[in-house]
This record gives C-alpha cells, sequence and structure tokens, in this order.
C-alpha cells in the first residue's frame, strides 16, 4: 500500500462507518461480519466501536475460499444440513438488537466454478436458518451497514493493466472517493443526506401510482405500493436510533407494487451474486410476476434465484440514481451491487422493505403482501440505468410528471 | 517471506496436520482454531482435508487484538455473560464428532495490559460454556490437535535482533525443523513415534509408584495415579482413530496421584499463558494440593489460575522430556508452552487425562479422583527441566530406579 496518508484514510472511513452509518450508541452490540484479510480495517472498527460506547463487537470473519472448498466438497446431505445452533445464534443476536455492520471486499467472481444448484441449496438453507436476521434487517429492528473494503483480486479484475500494488491502491482510492471521504466527512456526509432526503420529500408530495421506464433496454411500468414512502440515505430503527445503511448511497427508493408490474428491461451493468457476474439480466413481467427470464453470462444462477420461493419471482425495490452521479462520474464498474447500484437507477428481486410504506414496520404479512410489498428469502438488486432512460411519474387520475430525463433528474 | 521452498514447506506442513496429527478419516468434520493472519495455512489445512475425505471444515478465526478491547471495554455484567447458543455450538459439535486442530501462533504478550480478574472472570466463563469441548478432548472422544505457525509479532519478540522479515523467517524455519519437516516429514514421524513408544513401553514396564525430582530448582516427590499408564507421541480415539495430539512432541507422560505430592519446584523458562508470560513459577505442595505459590512475573496470572477451582491447586499431567532434545537443541525459547514443554521436563496445573489410567475413559469422575486423577477446568503446563535434573523412579517396595540424570534419560 503506496496510497497517501491510507492509515489517515482508513480511520476516518471506519469513523465514518460507525458513527454516521451503523451510529454506534452506548452499550449497543455489534455484529461485524467482515472478510478475513481486512484485519486491519476490523481493527479500526472495532476501536471505532469502542470508541463510541459499543459495549460488545462480535465477528464473523469471511472467506470465500474455505466456502467454495466446502461447497465443492461435501456431501449433498451435509450442504443443507445447517446445525441448530445457526439459528440460535441468529436468534440471540437479533433478539439482544446487535447492530449489523457488513463489509463486502470478495472478488465478484470469487465463487465461480461452485455448481450453481449446490450453491443456491447452501445459500436457501443457510438464509432458513438465519431467518431473524434478515426479518430484523428488513424491518429496521436493528440499525445495519454495508460498506465496502479493497481486496487484490477484485482489485486487479477491475483494473488488469495495472501492477496489484497499482491496482489495489486504485480500488482503495476509489472507495473512499465515492464514500466522500473529504477532510471532514461527517459533516460532508449530513450534507449529503440532507441532499437526498429532498429529493425523497419531493417524490413523496407527489402521490405518485406508477412509474413508466423508457429506453433502448427498457419499457416498463412498475406500480408503487398503496402508501408507499420513498426513503433515501438514512432509516431509523424501532429503537429509535438514525442510522445510513450503505455507504455510499445516492439512491432514492420506495416499495413497488408486486401485483402491478408489466413490461421488460434489462440490466446495464454486471451484477455479482454470490460470486458469480450476472450480465443482461432480461426480465418480462405481467401483472407483477417474471414470466421470463434470461441472462447472457450466469443465467443457471439466474433461474435458481427466481426459483428460491414464491416472491423471488417479482420485484421488491425500485430506486433512483442520477446517471451522473459520483459513483457513475468515476467510470469504474465495481462489479459490485453496492457501488454499481449506486452509479444507476436499479431495481431488485425478492423482499421489499416493510418501512417503504406507511406504518409498514407494525402491518402483518398479508397487509403488506395486499398493499403490494413483496415477501421473499432474497433481496437482489440489479442495475438498469442507462444515459438515455426517460422515467415518467403517473398520478392515480393519469397526469404524467417527468421524473427522469435522459438518465438524470427531470428537475 | 524470503525462505527458500516456503510454500512447499507449508504444504508439506498442513499435510502432516491432517494426515498424521488429527490423522482425518473419509467423512470426518473437523474445527479448525486459527488466527485471522493465518489464511495461507488455513487454506492448505482445508485443502487437505477434503482431499483426506473431510466432509466439512469449521474454521473459529481468532484475533487477540479484538478479544483485548472487548475485555478492556466491555461493562462487568456483558464480560461473563456467553450467549446461550456458544454452548449450543460446543455441544452440537462434540456430539457430532467434530476432530479438533488448534493453530497456535498469537505473540506471547498478545493479551498483556488486560486486567488479570475480569481476563480469569471471562476464560471462566467461556470454558463453562464449551465445557463438552474440553471434556471430550481430555477422554479422546474426539482426535484434537494443537500445532503451530509462525507470526511476525511473535517472531521479533523472540529474535529482536533482526529485521521483522528474518526473525519471521527465522521463526518458520524453526516451526519446520522441531515439527520434523524434512524430504518425507510423514515416514520420518513414524519412526519418531516409534522412538517415543519404545520409552512408554520401558516406564510402563517398572510400574513405579512416585517419581523423586531433584535439582537446583526441584526437591518434590510426585505419586503417580494408581494403574497410571505412560503415554507417548500418538493417542486413540473412542472411534479407534490413531492421533497425534501435538505436533512437535517429545514427551513421555502420564497422570500424577492428586493425593500425593509433596515439595518444591520452580519453573525454568517462561510460560506464556492467555497472552501473559510468567517466569518462575515456584510452587509448594503438602499432599498433593498446592500451599503456597508465587511467579517472578505475571503472579497475579498465576494466582487467578490457582484459584479457578478445586483442581487447580494441584497437578494433572507429568511429563519427561530429556534436556538434550531438538527443541531444547535448537536453543530458542519459544515462549510458546507447544515447544518449549517440549523441550524441557514439564507437569501441568490443573485437569489430568483420564486415558492416562487403564480403561480411564469408562470410569466415573469418582472413580478418577479415587485413583489419583485430577479434574479441573484448567490444564495448564509449565517447564521445570533443566541440566542438572535427577529423576529417580520409586516402585511400590521401594527401590529405586534412576530415570533421569542431569537431564538427560538415565538409559
Amino acid at each position: 500500500m503506496t496510497l497517501k496518508n491510507f492509515d489517515q484514510k482508513l480511520t476516518q472511513y471506519a469513523n465514518l462507518l460507525v458513527n454516521v452509518g451503523v451510529h454506534v450508541q452506548k452499550h449497543q452490540k455489534i455484529l461485524l461480519s467482515i472478510a478475513v484479510d481486512q484485519q486491519l480495517l476490523a481493527h479500526k472498527l472495532v476501536d471505532a466501536a469502542y470508541a463510541a460506547g459499543a459495549d460488545k463487537v462480535v465477528i464473523k470473519w469471511q472467506d470465500n475460499y474455505v466456502l467454495k472448498q466446502f461447497l465443492n466438497s461435501t456431501t449433498d446431505e451435509m450442504l443443507t444440513k445447517i446445525p441448530s445452533y445457526i439459528k440460535d445464534e441468529a436468534d440471540t443476536l437479533m433478539n439482544e438488537h446487535y447492530s449489523r455492520i457488513t463489509i463486502l471486499s470478495e472478488a465478484p467472481d470469487s465463487l465461480s466454478g461452485v455448481d450453481a444448484k449446490r450453491l443456491a441449496k447452501y445459500q436457501q438453507a443457510l438464509s432458513t436458518a438465519q431467518q431473524t436476521i434478515t426479518e430484523a434487517t428488513i424491518n429496521n429492528r436493528i440499525s445495519w451497514l454495508v460498506a465496502g473494503a479493497a481486496n487484490r483480486v477484485w482489485a486487479k479484475e477491475l483494473f488488469p493493466d495495472e501492477s496489484e500494488e497499482e491496482a489495489y491502491d486504485h480500488l482503495w482510492e476509489a472507495i473512499f472517493t465515492t464514500s466522500r471521504i473529504t477532510d471532514d466527512p461527517i459533516k460532508t456526509w449530513q450534507a449529503h443526506i440532507n441532499e437526498l432526503s429532498k429529493r425523497a420529500d419531493w417524490l413523496n408530495s407527489l402521490h405518485l401510482d406508477k412509474l413508466h421506464y423508457q429506453a433502448k433496454t427498457a419499457d416498463i411500468t412498475i406500480g408503487l405500493a398503496k402508501d408507499h414512502i420513498w426513503e433515501a440515505a438514512g432509516s431509523t430503527d424501532t429503537q429509535g436510533n438514525y442510522f445510513v445503511p450503505n455507504i455510499p448511497t445516492e439512491e432514492v427508493f420506495t416499495a413497488p407494487n408486486l401485483h402491478d408490474i408489466n413490461g421488460e428491461i434489462t440490466s446495464t451493468k454486471p451484477l455479482s451474486y454470490q460470486g458469480n457476474v450476472l450480465t443482461k439480466i432480461h426480465l418480462v413481467f405481467k401483472d407483477g410476476q417474471i414470466i421470463d427470464a434470461s441472462a447472457e453470462q450466469g443465467n443457471e444462477v439466474l433461474q435458481e434465484l427466481i426459483k428460491t420461493d414464491a416472491g423471488s419471482r417479482s420485484l421488491g425495490e425500485v430506486a433512483l440514481v442520477p446517471y451522473d452521479s459520483p459513483i457513475s462520474n468515476s467510470e469504474i464498474i465495481f462489479q459490485n451491487t453496492l457501488y454499481d447500484e449506486n452509479a444507476s437507477n436499479h431495481l431488485a428481486i425478492g423482499a421489499g422493505y416493510p418501512f417503504n410504506v406507511k406504518n409498514g414496520t407494525e402491518l402483518s404479512k398479508e397487509k403488506l403482501h395486499q398493499l403490494g410489498v413483496n415477501d421473499s428469502q432474497v433481496h437482489v438488486d440489479f442495475m438498469v440505468g442507462s444515459a438515455d432512460m426517460n422515467i415518467d411519474g403517473i398520478t392515480q387520475n393519469g397526469s404524467i410528471i417527468p421524473i427522469f430525463r435522459n438518465g438524470n433528474w427531470a428537475e
């Protein structure tokens, strides 16, 4: 690492994640998921968390090489046999309101070569065991954060013409820049959060019924959930703690109506999903359901994904990001959803966020379904934005309001 | 790393640990405890385990910096509140006969600065939660292995006059040499195991009642448990799998009689225990019980250790290692028990191994106690060997048989 002031910037970054991202409070407990090769960042996060008054940081160290060897070597029976303590652990941590910090750094294709069906079976079994974590997260019963970190393999894949050291520096620099690590990151973030919140307020004031997307890669009408709320930047968990769940974040997003999606759309950036890269995901919808799906690369993984459960055949999120955004302007395709989704309009296959409808976190699953909020074990964002994309908002009485023109906010 | 053939030697080392150490069988499951900065060795162990037919390797990544920050920062309540899933996890893994591989690499003083009482409280709470692991290990209900790996901080502490890279290479080289990583380590180990087993057979043929240690640092008589068995190199677990629980190993050991230890002894090498260094541990025994204890360095940690439970005031192991052994000849004080105990006669405070008496793993705790086998949550070896040490064996009828003369085997 030869990046100027790297150690200082990494400290600022860790402080931002802890104090703005998950917004650690006195006596908070934290579940940190981070790769084994991110020891320095992990230590800085631990230090920042205890400095902010945390009581405990539990680390779940990740290593996709070890996971890959397991998936490739174990028996069919062991593959889906998740020991009972995994569920007990998930239940206990969520019951005690552990906040989650998840640091993504694995290379986009770190699980390539694993049989897609075996991977899906394992993931489904694990998701079922850890369902309380997904539910607590999606309902904001805990504060949570997803952020990134550079890894040499990932860096070299993004910048193949550079030396490994150069590529690694380049990726860290891109992460610091897109995460707005300025001289005073916390002040910068307060201004940024205000800016995004104004966009959300404007969209909420329009009371839209649906959005109509038009581009070379899209002709689709996406109904919005009844009583939907556009959110941006931050959320408030059920303990009243305001947190910013994604760093970086450039999006304004809400819940689509799972009963009312019609047309077709193609993804415009590669998606890294479970260690595989999916390109040109093409989905055709009728009355909210995917009736046809294909991908140029990673098609098998896509087919397994949409077969997960009833909800994996519809959408759970619609998010607006101007084509002319800092991440997009970096012209880097990170092949990591956290970054790429914040460079582009995107949608998510699978679960919707209950907090994206009025009083949503207090409503039953049936009521949420009725309002159009999707339920699923999965939530997989894919990028659909492009420079030629126009989006119209359509209100209950049929009037049309320009939302996006040529890939950017219409006003 | 500039050590010649490092990658090849590390692969041989991993293969030795898996195929001779824990002796992985088809469909075996493995619990690997290893530090976060040992990713390369971890991957090689995982590869070797699956190549040997293992079904699953669960890794518990260790990081003493993270542990230290927790111990220094958390509340008294959280310190000893071990969540229920930790016990559930321990019970499940032992119930399913997971074999254990533990790789030690943390610097000897990696937890120094932590309040000794807080550390002891935490360790005791954790040991209680994970008691099934200790019991399964000590009773050979599973196969298990403790081995080492070099760490830059540890290396620099051992070789302060060398550069960090040189010290790191030096420590790896010492680990490979003392672990007998030759051109054919598996063949070399078979010969070594035979050699040690012959020593154990000789001691078993003597049917000794007690040992009398005499040196500048020792004048103590240690009774041996009734029906004791001298073991060396390997053990057989209750599934019938022969394994070698320590690599390296130079010792021949058995269970002392907890009712019959009298005299005093001082440790001759520094002991690294829970991230603290203890020197010149001086213990006085009467009728098997420690009646006085002190240490020149780490005295507080020693006092907490012997207060753990009833069994932590007596001994659980007596082990014979010639002063003229490969580790001793390396003239390195590793400040790590795994190596230093195999360079020196040693004793252990705390639990004895039931397999060190006839049919011991099938006997009740009461019966074991009656035979003299100690029971405790702790088992802490400390080194007592020296160049001037003489040890006499005393038989039931009072005859004296020279066992050690001037620090080495008498014959």
